[in-house]
């Protein structure tokens, strides 16, 4: 199955391990898409400006990622600048230039609108109710937020939440949702807003799936030398759905591999700027780190 | 295997999710030994005021705990005041007197001398130095510390770092030990100051153990209702050396097991105050508790 993957392209400036990089490939869409591309192919649901470079084009073609929705307007692609501290934790961001990014009108042909896995990234919660509402039937439907929507929005994310399978979400993001200072009792008040699953994701600490009673959860893959964690969890997020789709399953234990290999996925990406590391990958490299993962936490 | 801990009593009061006890049992080598007793018998090394009430030294023995190395000096014991913030996370302290434990001198049986696995909880480095000397060939030294001695001893510590085998260490304490960020690189920096093998404990993220070139981690178990973080890291590390101690054995594989015995021994000490769960504890609920942590990281 494949997996129409909702989020922004963005053209990134990144100050990190007193590195810096300009205008390099980022945005919640394409650290998403990427990943998934290792499990199924994914179909990307995005806006960029006229001066997005052909050649990021190309390397989403050449993982066989359909491109055909992402609409070229006139202006710019958005841009964020962001800047780490030296323990990686968390971007502060210096500047954020909507451009086109602020009138987003998706368009999807028939086929992509009838995807059945779909993962809506973090955008404005408005975009992620108007893809979710042309959708033929899916069977799937994973959301990604962030601090910022549940600020301005929370209204328009509730209304959402009600209808989607799966909620990923960052752990103090997690609490500013619920008003929970612990991740059971935040878990457990989310999913009264609806979905049945959550992931909250704990960066560097790992990640913990909630499904009614039962919790899973995992550390994180040990990493000598993390480079920049921008991406990160929309990296989690794709390697998630992705294995998802790949497999066209949806119960518990299935989720629970996806979050592995989500971890994994996301492992990679924190070794490089950008897609770079991400999307140079073989399935070979994956099998390999999900091999050493399973030494690391055998007892 | 028994075990010979060494450390501080104290008497703490504490304040937490609104709720505050006073003079209530503490110190590293009481929520040690507690913890280690389920595993083996463990031997206290420590000192303690006239004011010391008879009810813990009864409490302690009930648990099959030798008392016979706790000096009763006259003075106050050791108090302790600390204050958490909501996230229960680290604990701000308000007041410490030292009061009878500025002059600990320990004063050891030769039996007790000859006990093969040795913890040295976290005291005064030049007390650990005391009781390391006067050890009549130990099998397996474990020895913890804080940033109060890195601060302040680091001579000191550096040179009993060099004769034991495992340092246990809070995660932000190997960074400022070892000037090193990331903590794979910390513990190579600390492998070289002496201890064969390493574990960083990360709070709520889990536990992680070095040896050589090998890692093992674990994620802490997931709780609902934390009442108060006080003396987790010590039960952790009295689960971690009563575990090694009860097979006697110290390969790898047996220490990643200790890994897992201190993080269920820490999870259950922290729903409570003081050691009122700990010391209630059945083996039947130790066992549970492991299979339920076995089930929460399966897949």
């Amino acid at each position: 199955m494949s997996v129409l993957i909702v989020g922004s392209v963005a053209l990134d400036t990144i100050e990190a391990n007193d590195k810096k990089i300009k205008d390099s490939l980022g945005g919640s869409a394409m650290y998403a898409s990427m990943a998934a591309s290792y499990f199924t192919k994914p179909s990307v649901v995005a806006v960029v400006g006229n001066d997005f470079p052909g050649k990021y084009i190309h390397l989403l073609n050449k993982h066989n990622i359909d491109t055909s929705a992402i609409a070229i307007s006139s202006g710019k692609t958005f841009r964020w600048h962001g800047k780490y501290s030296c323990d990686l934790n968390q971007a502060k961001t210096l500047d954020t230039k909507l451009n086109v990014f602020a009138d987003f009108n998706p368009i999807l042909s028939v086929e992509q609108r009838k995807i059945k896995y779909l993962f809506l990234a973090n955008v404005d919660p408005n975009i992620q109710k108007t893809i979710l509402n042309i959708m033929i039937n899916p069977k799937f439907v994973a959301l990604d937020t962030m601090n910022f929507w549940i600020n301005t929005k929370i209204k328009e994310l509730k209304e959402i939440l009600k209808k989607v399978d799966l909620l990923l979400i960052n752990e103090d993001e997690a609490v500013q949702l619920s008003k929970q200072n612990n991740i059971i009792k935040a878990a457990k008040v989310i999913q009264k807003l609806g979905p049945k699953y959550i992931v909250i994701k704990r960066g560097k600490s790992g990640a913990t799936l909630f499904y009614k009673n039962s919790i899973f959860s995992t550390i994180s893959f040990p990493l000598e030398n993390v480079v920049d964690t921008t991406g990160a969890g929309d990296t989690f997020a794709g390697g998630f759905i992705g294995y998802l789709a790949g497999i066209n399953k949806t119960d518990f234990n299935s989720l629970k591999k996806a979050v592995i290999y989500g971890t994994i996925m996301s492992s990679f990406n924190v070794e490089s700027f950008s897609l770079k590391r991400l999307s140079s990958l073989k399935k070979k490299d994956i099998n390999k780190r999900l091999k050493e993962f399973k030494q690391v936490i055998k007892f």
